[in-house]
């Protein structure tokens, strides 16, 4: 197979695909999204075959248990995954929305249109559900998208796109709008993302070696979804049961997820109070605590933190504590070891609260909030594509709104440049 | 002299620059940009004196008049150049603003607040006043800046970066908000554009080869500023007196910018009436008319085209002309050879209007006006750093408000993730 022109052919389907998907209607995509839902209900039994090639291979392949379920298709997460596309069905479309208005003196009036982007292409790792999840987004903006699983679910990603595809040539849009790069090995991939001018923006979502790889060798912009090393700074003047549970739910309600806390930072003036209860009641969840010297003294049974441990995302029930003098230090401490992603204050002193927001540089910063909150659904977003880590285009939860671009449209009467 | 080691120091201090700009208030920032436009008035002596260096050697390098007249500092355009700083000054604070703020379910309060990108880089040719141009407007935007342009300017780009610096630290700002990679060679320029994390955004502005050498080499999103393949299309229902007039600026107003019509498109059904007289407008003006077999018919002067005519962006006084059969074949013209940057319709057609705007993919898409308003003043954004043709981030001119991004902000009482 001469790849190089594979997936030259795979591009300009989905251009072609793009350009059939870019006027359709609100209604239309709705009813192809409606259709999608009910075609991968009905082909259930199609899906769970294929997909039990791909849980044989995995198997045979020594994966884990806990990749072997992430990739596993039962008959209740079909349903699941086809609610989640009559979901996006339900959500606003923010194609043609003109969002800002106005009129020069000139006379002529100048908008910003929401559009399309054109072509996004999908690269992430194992579950299959993200075939559909990134299809729905995609197609309800009005985009084309060339998806790239990983290959352990190769079988059951084919199935899922030959079901979608099968009820976008029954409306009338050209299949190319959800496009699967189905060739073996990284060559393809790396061919694909040197597409520019056919590609318009390359999401990657895995692991950080897969998006280092995607950056260093793309000609097209690349919207990123690094690590999350999330911080929750419990001030003197927090409310001290609310930074209790703040820091609970932050650590404890779904580790391994990126918005999970990695790191506690105490003000000194209330660690004394603060923290032997906290981190007994850590330690009774089962969550390992690595602590500074300060916190030892207060919990001997605190491991000793290392510098390096301030850097880790460990996605797991571990937790770095420190005591920070002041705020100061606290925001010091999350400017140099933070990812920027999730960063918390739980204060009850207005100045503190403003200052913290202001200053922190990350895609989001609450207060006396659980950084668990940093998520598309959460923030109203009504869907999530991932979390941004970029400060391009996009930064933090991404829902349907990035999934576009604006145009300039202007409405004139005759106007010349003089 | 170790480059790598010399770029890696530049960006750091940059680095410095942006975290003393970001949180810095309005009245201090426009404060400096009003000093610095004083300081490069005081020194305009040195200003011409460190210009006169480049202009000779400009001059023993053979460069033409044209090139020559583009690098020379005058002290009228030196009191522009000033003017521009002082003008930014005056302009709206994008920074702090918060663009969208909800209320959710759970109570929290969830807002976009615009901040400072970090760190740009732009990389420019010739022109001295782009090095305040920029500065000034990264300032503004609190974000730091590392300026590279053409070696041809170096001793004036040096002194207005010195007294720019010098202002700077007189109001304690970190000199390397803006700072100068003054290195020789390509060389500084591919190591700096690798300093993913370092540098958040790159900015190139000038040729095409530039632009791709830049995206090809970089692992930071680049802003993209490729060139303008523009197109007017006087439809059956045009006013044609407008539609003359419209042609006339978008063509022979100022040519050589990327906003100038490139190709005039016109319907049959008008041709015969509409263009003998309005060629002869055009020829008497000096434009060598390019035409399609059934242009020369009627205009049997314009020479004759060829395909790749349609591809070329002139910045000069010549112009193809097409006749199309009606405004389907227009945008499929403009889909086919147009670089996406600034198309017009002429037309008093409402719905072939409303439909043009709609479904023509292009960064500014203009009814019954000049294709010369795709512009950030004309459009009303107060400045502009360029014209993006990219999809991502930015599209179109960009003003300050594209030289944020936006970060979420969540003010709660104790919200958990349930």
């Amino acid at each position: 197979m001469d790849i190089k022109r594979f997936v030259l052919e795979k591009a300009k389907e989905a251009g072609a695909g793009a350009r059939s998907l870019a006027t359709a209607s609100s209604q239309l995509k709705n009813d192809v999204l409606g259709a999608m839902a009910e075609a991968l209900r009905e082909h259930s039994a199609d899906l769970i075959e294929e997909n039990a090639k791909d849980l044989e291979y995995a198997r045979k392949k020594g994966l884990s248990s806990a990749m072997i379920d992430r990739l596993a298709l039962t008959g209740k997460r079909i349903d699941e995954m086809a609610g989640g596309l009559a979901a996006v069905a339900q959500l606003p479309d923010p194609v043609g929305e003109i969002i800002t208005m106005r009129q020069r003196p000139n006379g002529m009036t100048v908008g910003r249109m929401r559009v399309p982007i054109g072509v996004i292409a999908m690269i992430y790792e194992s579950r299959p559900n993200v075939t559909a999840d990134a299809s729905s987004l995609c197609l309800k903006t009005g985009n084309a998208v060339i998806l790239r699983g990983g290959s352990e679910a190769l079988n059951s990603n084919r199935m899922v796109v030959r079901i979608l595809q099968g009820v976008l040539q029954q409306f009338g849009i050209h299949p190319g709008a959800v496009t699967y790069l189905d060739a073996p090995g990284h060559e393809a991939v790396l061919e694909m993302i040197k597409l520019e001018g056919l590609i318009d923006l390359v999401i990657p979502r895995g692991g950080e070696g897969l998006i280092r790889t995607v950056t260093e060798n793309s000609r097209i912009p690349v919207l990123k979804h690094y690590k999350g090393v999330c911080h929750v700074f419990v001030d003197r003047e927090a409310e001290l049961k609310m930074a209790g549970d703040i820091c609970f739910n932050a650590k404890v309600q779904r580790p391994g997820t990126c918005n999970a806390m990695e790191t506690m930072l105490v003000d000194e003036a209330i660690a004394k109070k603060f923290l032997p209860k906290m981190l007994k009641r850590f330690a009774a969840a089962g969550v390992v605590i690595k602590g500074c010297a300060a916190t030892r003294v207060l919990f001997p049974e605190a491991k000793k933190i290392a510098e390096g441990d301030y850097r880790m995302e460990y996605l797991d029930l571990i937790l770095n504590v420190r005591v920070v003098k002041d705020m100061d230090e606290a925001m010091a401490h999350i400017a140099a070891y933070g990812s920027l992603h999730t960063d918390v204050i739980v204060t009850g002193d207005y100045a503190k609260a403003m200052r913290f927001v202001r200053e922190v540089d990350s895609s989001a910063v609450l207060v006396n909030a659980s950084t668990r909150l940093n998520d598309g659904f959460q923030f109203g977003l009504g869907a999530e594509i991932g979390i941004s880590t970029d400060k391009i285009h996009a930064r933090g939860p991404m829902g349907l709104e990035e999934l576009t671009c604006t145009k300039f449209v202007v409405f004139g009467n005759g106007q010349l440049r003089q």
